[in-house]
């Protein structure tokens, strides 16, 4: 097998692993969280969104968590940002990474954000701008990159125009995102592989969610063809909005554990990892959904 | 990537998947499963073991068993069978197909068979003549091919020496069991040329745990080195004996969804799996391991 030698890790489970829950996660604990994620090594860890609370009330604290989590020096807190008022938080917030998203089918596009897709780059245009100007970098995130719950198949050429775009504009990585978890390896491939036609494949991440238990077949797949950064989120918290009680974002620590059966760095500590994930699920009252954090689990009790 | 354009699968439930239940599985259900198994397209599917009901309470009806399901033309019911004794309840109860076991590791061997690796081959010397003497297909299973919960890493070469020796014993398929689910696609991969130095891989199957959620990453990798057979629990039944509360085999609707995925041919279908696994997992009480079925009831709800 042709793999890389090294990839990264990119910590997702403060923000999309949370912004489902029902109820709200105080800031103590997300700030612990995330403090617990970099101590385990982790260099990225998506903290939180400027969003309306409207919308999403879980991410209501983000102002609060980035003033107190623990900033790192060499690791980046990417915040997602709507548009141009959640830039102004973001920037309040002195975030120096923030991230913008659209989707490659129109109707999950209509229906996550109430706009068109290319509405959503209107949207996000002048945040890439002031980003720019705040010296701030910017990660694209394009969702449904498969199919979409509402209009089927996704065009794997439809995602690699949206990319271009978006790595045109300035975005410093893509993030491709399999928002629904129906990805299975070949499809999974393909969409890279039309995406590589247009960004350098190491501008790329995998953003798998583990619905339908694919991710871990779908990140050794597209590993294959040159991917080295892969979204994830600790215990593989996130639920599936569009399928309640499936399964939310890849687990990290499944992540983990094939990479180190596979001898590929990516800086890591599995146990610090699956210790993070007890703390954060007994705090959200729930086990772990990552297989590799179940069985750790269990063997802690044999 | 190149992958097989059929592949066969060999459904474990009803043997390996119930083997370890606390509560005994009545008859009625049992017989009920293997039919819907067969119904659902399964061309082989493990119907029980002739073991010392002492040691193996779930599996003491398997001659009951044998002669209540619906033996469709063209299916194989195999039984496992540990020695002689054993080897006369399967003529009796006029089955076709036999499987022997062994495992890689002594330490295992000497745990879960109370042998050694030398004394088990000594034991179903005599099932494999009788069998032969019988006109029975003989399976050949080697556990614990990746790893043993008592000693650790096993050479890739010692499951080579084994998986030789059955197959010149007369196996016509090697099922290569990490029964503890502790591979990654690498070692598996490493383990099955090993193998194939000594035995075609045609006649060689993967039989993975998803105890570490590593399964369809590790049927995907050896499918890519000519692997054809998989072993699968309809629900991803089974528990892992050496750590409580994890899961056991891979299930049937995670591979099937990957196989659909991947345009690979193998002739079950997964409404109908899908169906007997909520059927099975009623009977015993439990949600379903597979994330497949569990993302599909969910969408069932929704």
């Amino acid at each position: 097998m042709d793999l890389p030698k090294r990839v990264r890790l990119v910590e997702v489970g403060p923000r999309d692993g949370l912004q489902n829950e029902a109820k709200p996660v105080p800031v103590d604990v997300k700030v612990e969280l995330i403090d617990r994620l970099t101590a385990a090594g982790h260099t990225t860890v998506e903290s939180g969104s400027f969003v309306s609370p409207r919308w999403v009330p879980q991410m209501a604290s983000t102002d609060e968590v980035m003033a107190r989590i623990n900033r790192k020096p060499g690791v980046s807190y990417p915040v997602l940002v709507p548009n141009k008022q959640g830039m102004n938080g973001a920037v309040e917030a002195r975030c120096e990474e923030v991230a913008v998203f659209t989707a490659a089918s129109e109707a999950f596009c209509r229906k996550n954000t109430n706009c068109s897709i290319d509405e959503s780059f209107e949207r996000f245009a002048p945040v890439i701008e002031a980003a720019q100007k705040h010296g701030m970098r910017v990660r694209g995130y394009i969702s449904t990159v498969v199919a979409c719950p509402y209009s089927g198949d996704v065009a794997p050429e439809a995602v690699a125009i949206l990319a271009d775009r978006l790595f045109r504009m300035g975005c410093y990585e893509i993030s491709l995102g399999d928002t629904i978890g129906v990805g299975t390896p070949a499809k999974c491939v393909a969409m890279v592989d039309a995406v590589a036609q247009h960004v350098p494949r190491e501008k790329l991440a995998a953003h798998f969610h583990d619905t339908y238990g694919q991710s871990l077949a779908n990140i050794l797949a597209v590993m294959g063809r040159g991917i080295t950064v892969f979204d994830t989120a600790v215990a593989g918290l996130g639920g599936c909005p569009y399928a309640k009680g499936a399964s939310g974002n890849v687990g990290t620590e499944d992540v983990i554990y094939m990479l180190n059966g596979l001898g590929i760095a990516h800086g890591v500590d599995l146990d610090a990892i699956a210790e993070t994930g007890r703390f954060i699920c007994a705090a959200l009252g729930r086990e772990p959904a990552s297989k590799v954090a179940q069985a750790l689990k269990a063997q802690c009790a044999a």
